[in-house]
């Protein structure tokens, strides 16, 4: 049996720290971190995943979620606007790297649920995406609630979201912008 | 199929916010939240859990650590002193309502996953009962390298923690006290 | 002469940095200490106290204030969910206990003034215990003026104060809710 | 019956967002509010107080803790560096008029005492101006374990302080110095 | 060639813990920095400047907006409220030795350039005046984009703006209250 | 005269919320912003500059030393870690194209200034590039003397730096390395 990974454990802690920087860019001054997010997702997958037919392993679907973003230890969350300026594939691919870096010496276990979230080839890949972005759209659901403004970009992506191989993914899309209530005419387009 | 669980959804949120107040009572100014622990337990079980022979359910072991203080967004993280003050019994009620009210809506599965986790009969449940502690431990090695004193109780802690029955387990006990070097002489025995 | 209570005062300090829960759960990112309500609470005695016919001992009202919420250095503020999640009682007892412990350390005084706020048997207790619901008003009112949505809880608990006993809280009580405007259309009713 | 002096209490709630400064300026990242400060001062007062002989009357003199830097609502706390630049005396006329301005509208009394504490005519005044100058001290003995560096010039403060009027600071003053041992060889003596 | 002037540098770093006092006293959370000021200001001095006609000297331009705050490094950020109980001129006369004793030991360029931006008798100095006001404007746009409330007095300051002397400041005016939209009805007049 | 460019002074603010991630990533708990850094530079281009012979222009230099980071609002801080997990040459395309969207609505000014310190052909390119790492230096005096631990591997990027081109950089250097004081035995090796 090799030595406890303690170094890679030590890097995983830096997650509570790093904010999701999209939250930043748009103004919310204390936001969510990653590991907050990935928490979350992994939450609402313990959540929607039995509601899933036909049925789907739902815990292998939590431990997806567990470590669908974890090799931004290493990387940082890069916001939209960092991916857009620079060039094509180097995020997947420094995910990929960090992934390697990171999660191999966690254990081969760990390596390969992430490849397979990132591969997205299994049914409940797809769904912990789905959730990924849902998880997205009840923050900022929550954000908006507490007064946050200038968050309208948001609700774009979780309209344009593409929830139809899973129902209860859809139910919830649905339910996050009901409850939102319509585009305040006031708000700013962004 | 029942509609979406958004009240206990959104309620969950609140472990980003809520501290881990043991941190803050010790005095570290802006500690790990609920959410980052739980995160931070679910990937400990991930790296350990696939070295424990013989083998464990990890996926199943993930989704326990997942929800292990899911019921502190209603509750609360109750430090040490409270719970020596609260009538005996009192913190391991709460949790008990608040997992009723919090994830009986979230879905049966959630509950169930908790209630085998607090109940520590499987050897799942178990495993990650010493995550729990041995993230605490990783925090309080990170926490004291990065410079912050009086934290020598935790040590304590974790010096007598019970690892026997897995041994990947004691493996990380063992890592973590010997990064953290001997006791200082100056600090403060509290 | 004993010696200075040095562990209790330095348990004190915690107030400083244990956030105010209800806030919390409510969304509002860096909110009000426990400390700062305290005090917030005292300088309220000290501007409604002279007010009141009869005479009131505002001084000794003052120091009620200050130390109305000093337990929860060792208890922390339990939100409304987590006192609804625990036993009947187990609040008040862990008050009693945690009072014990800290204040009587500090002086027998400290300890005597507590108890009498607690009890709600004088005047002056009664009072600051108004003074304690008012300066959550006065702080749901600075909040919501700041553009934190999702407080009209807060606005329900102002509504039903029972403030006859003491005229002017009963003004203020009214100052606060027209400066608060009416209930926006739009607010989610929580 | 005036009406409730709801401006300026609301003006009063920034004493929990406003800094110590010489905190900040020393590198203590998230430090203490003036609402903390204040509330700490007061709970010495009563901590202190019963055990100063002739007794005193420690009510009044918690009242005066609460009040003693409420000024700096609008004036900020000015730490030593900004009192050296600006011109001599412009800190207490700064205080003063701040005083008229904040406290004359909250009530005669509030005046009354912060104008006491000022002058530092009676023995009640005199006890606060230790206390608070204690509070300072007990503040840095808890940075200090908790690993802060470079505030050793808050040592000096301590040390030089003239508790003689009131044995049990001064015996307060002995167990704060006591406890946080000797001066560092390798801390920077600023 | 005289040593480095290492004390007045780690002085200086203090601005980027020091927050601008006038966002703190209208309720913004976790507001801008005077670092970040000062970088914003110079950062629309490089915006603005090439626009002007005649032609400005606008990397001196940037390097007083640079310099122009450097002082609160020292005298930390004074608010309005805190001017106006200050006796008259104390403030300048502050600035005036905060820059002594900091800008001094940096080099004499350093204290030239601080002292043309506040006697104001340059083009540079003028536009750089300018500056600073706008991007508190700029700044307010953001915080009431963003969902801040109570901020109307900053609307008023940048309405009253004189930027007659330079056009491109003008346009930025203007453009700046187009964005905010009208003054909401329902919004306190403080 | 084309409009103001408000989107890109907008997106600009940014750079005040944004961490300087290796601070993070070190277990720094509310590090340095990208602002403050970007400022301290520009700082330190002001003090170091004038000594430098033969003569610099210095105003230029605190010019390239606000925009050096300048593109990082859009592409936020890459660590090192990031860049070694990314494809080689993507952080400095990034940076072009971030420069290239953010830095031209802004003025042609600021973005040949950019573009002199990116290919750092000038003696004060050069200049200020050794300002930004010695800034990085001073930064990491001054959290060591705070207390912060596990910061030693940015001794050695301060010790390997190489100053010879200009003499007042490598007395600073020699002055930061002497004010830090020996390796501690303790401290981890990273």
């Amino acid at each position: 049996m090799t030595a406890p990974p303690l170094d890679a454990l030590l890097a995983l802690l830096a997650l509570d720290r790093l904010p999701r920087t999209g939250w930043l860019l748009a103004g919310v001054p204390a936001p969510e971190s990653i590991a907050a997010h990935a928490l979350g997702t992994a939450l609402l997958a313990l959540a929607l995943g039995p509601r899933v037919a036909p049925a789907l392993d739902v815990d292998r679907a939590a431990a997806l979620a567990v470590l669908h973003d974890a090799p931004e230890a290493l990387l940082t969350d890069l916001p939209r606007s960092a991916v857009e300026c620079l060039p094509e594939g180097a995020k997947a691919e420094g995910e990929r790297r960090a992934a390697q870096r990171l999660l191999a010496p966690l254990s081969e276990l760990a390596l390969t649920r992430f490849q397979e979230y990132q591969a997205g080839a299994t049914r409940e890949a797809r769904f912990v995406h789905l959730c990924d972005k849902l998880h997205l759209g009840l923050r900022w659901l929550a954000y908006r609630r507490a007064g946050h403004g200038t968050l309208e970009e948001f609700r774009g992506s979780l309209e344009r979201l593409e929830c139809a191989e899973f129902a209860p993914c859809a139910e919830l899309q649905r339910a996050l912008l009901a409850a939102a209530g319509p585009r305040a005419g006031g708000e700013p387009a962004r």
